[in-house]
């Protein structure tokens, strides 16, 4: 993709990441990262046509600035919080979104809109694949790539090659079972590592101690506001010393570590690349995580990934834009 | 590899399954399943040098046998219950062997004594292949392969290829964590799935209450003799009605049911095939274990992978010549 196209200016792909708070458009060339990013609300509670047709004015306002930086558009790629038809381009469950949204042919309707190839993947899919491409997975040929956010997601790069699986389900890491006996997840399974690593998991551990007058270093970081706790808040707490909310982010460490653990034994990777929001907490968080990899190894820790925080920005965008520029180059080899 | 070699015969290859108790010989030619099966006594305790002349020796004695039947062996495969440095066809890890085979370079060995090449592999990894190449798994591009017997072993198939990943881990399914409070595995990590879900996990559950004076289905099977107690009669007992023998196969069940959502969550995959002696057990053991898959699977179970018993006869040996076969074209290939 690094020729030329017909009309003489250089090939480029648009990328767009539909968040449920909101959506965010950028187009990447053969060199360098994402572009004129634009980001708006995405409000997924109104119909998914009425959304669309505004995702459609911001591909447009893209594709100009795009055409204006001497590039030609060739594809589009969305990113999307769902469970997905990958080859029917249509949404399979996407929760936190209106009804009008499940079961939609989204592909072939955006495609309709802009008249552009569309090709849509799982948002920690194509984050996954940003991260293998441009950011902390360069040159890593078995990756994990975790994003620790409201939710908790992963993708996983085998041999190169970002990896789906006859389901579309590879790499469904917030999805692991952590306790059999945990809480029924909105997947419809048990006690998911989402439910005890994601940002909302740190702040509600962290609410009912505070309640109750404890972990003073959070509360005086907080200004004594419960609305303000957040994961955020709880790691500067650790990070100044509050044993409870060191406590907090070793539990979590523990969680993710297993998971981790599961992978080695299930695909083996030799880099795990962690980001989202709760990444921030840096070694408050990935000092313990290597430490609980290490012990729910196999051969006493012997063989250990690299566990490194992620590099680009705007990677959910970034990503859709590379997902639409591989499957270009396939379907341009086929 | 169907066209005639040099000499006007047909190709083939020999495996080795390398066991604690005993190792098995066959050869196996481009039609057809393995032939001349060799069986005799490892004896894992002695020196690696004085087995492996021993081998040499049945070795040859396969070759002749192929050679008689029309064919020319291109190479031979080691299947052994082993971590394996395969580029370096040396032993990392070989518990229950004596302290000679730890880190010997078996490949190079072997070939010094056979004069052909040899190819070592994990044995759970060339029981997978087999199952994938030959056997219940025929077919299925993404499967994952179990054998259940002393110990627990596995393999992945994923596009079509033997997955082994940077550390030649991937499918160590017998040592992925059930329980992270578990005992120390031997490889050690806490509270693997071998611990649970093995033969020998079996027969110890059916122990305690068998000695306690319970379990009168069982007690009657093995004729009140707790030396004749083993996994298969704790499940003749289940499938004869004894509630605690059923109980035993459901906690069975659940521990691998778990395991099995892992890898569906992690690598996906649309098939799993169940061998080894505990697999005997049929549907005492394979009903709950799909009802327990079920479970711990995302999007409320829509998603799930067939469920079926191994096919193969002499599986170790068969997948170690089917390595040393796909080796060998590889090499040609080259």
């Amino acid at each position: 993709m690094t020729q030329s196209t017909p009309s003489g200016r250089l090939p480029a792909t648009i990328g767009v990441d539909i968040g449920g708070t909101r959506y965010k458009i950028c187009w990447l060339g053969a060199e360098g990262g994402p572009r004129d990013v634009i980001s708006r609300p995405t409000g997924g509670h109104r119909q998914v046509g009425t959304v669309l047709a505004e995702i459609a004015e911001a591909i447009a306002e893209t594709r100009a600035a795009a055409i204006h930086a001497g590039h030609d558009i060739l594809a589009v790629g969305v990113g999307i919080p769902a469970v997905l038809d990958l080859q029917g381009g249509r949404i399979v469950l996407l929760p936190n979104f209106s009804g009008s949204w499940q079961n939609f042919r989204l592909a072939a309707a955006l495609e309709a809109l802009v008249r552009l190839p569309v090709h849509i993947i799982n948002d920690a899919r194509a984050y996954t694949l940003a991260e293998s491409r441009l950011g902390a997975g360069r040159g890593v040929a078995d990756l994990l790539a975790i994003t620790l956010g409201t939710g908790v997601g992963g993708g996983l790069v085998l041999s190169g090659a970002l990896r789906f699986g006859p389901n579309h389900m590879a790499g469904e890491f917030g999805h692991i079972t952590y306790d059999p006996h945990g809480a029924r997840c909105g997947c419809g399974a048990r006690g998911c590592i989402e439910a005890y690593a994601s940002g909302s998991a740190i702040a509600a551990a962290a609410l009912r101690p505070l309640l109750q007058g404890r972990m003073p270093i959070l509360r005086e970081l907080i200004g004594n506001e419960p609305a303000r706790l957040d994961a955020d808040a709880v790691a500067r707490a650790a990070a100044a010393g509050e044993p409870e909310a060191e406590e907090i982010y070793a539990q979590v460490a523990h969680v993710l570590g297993l998971g981790i653990a599961h992978v080695m034994k299930i695909a083996d990777i030799s880099c795990v690349v962690v980001g989202g929001g709760v990444a921030a907490a840096g070694e408050v968080l990935l000092s313990p995580l290597r430490e609980a990899v290490r012990a729910n190894s196999i051969v006493f820790g012997a063989f250990q990934p690299r566990i490194v925080r992620a590099e680009v920005e705007q990677a959910g965008a970034a990503g859709a834009a590379l997902w639409a520029r591989e499957e270009t180059m396939k379907g341009s080899r086929a």
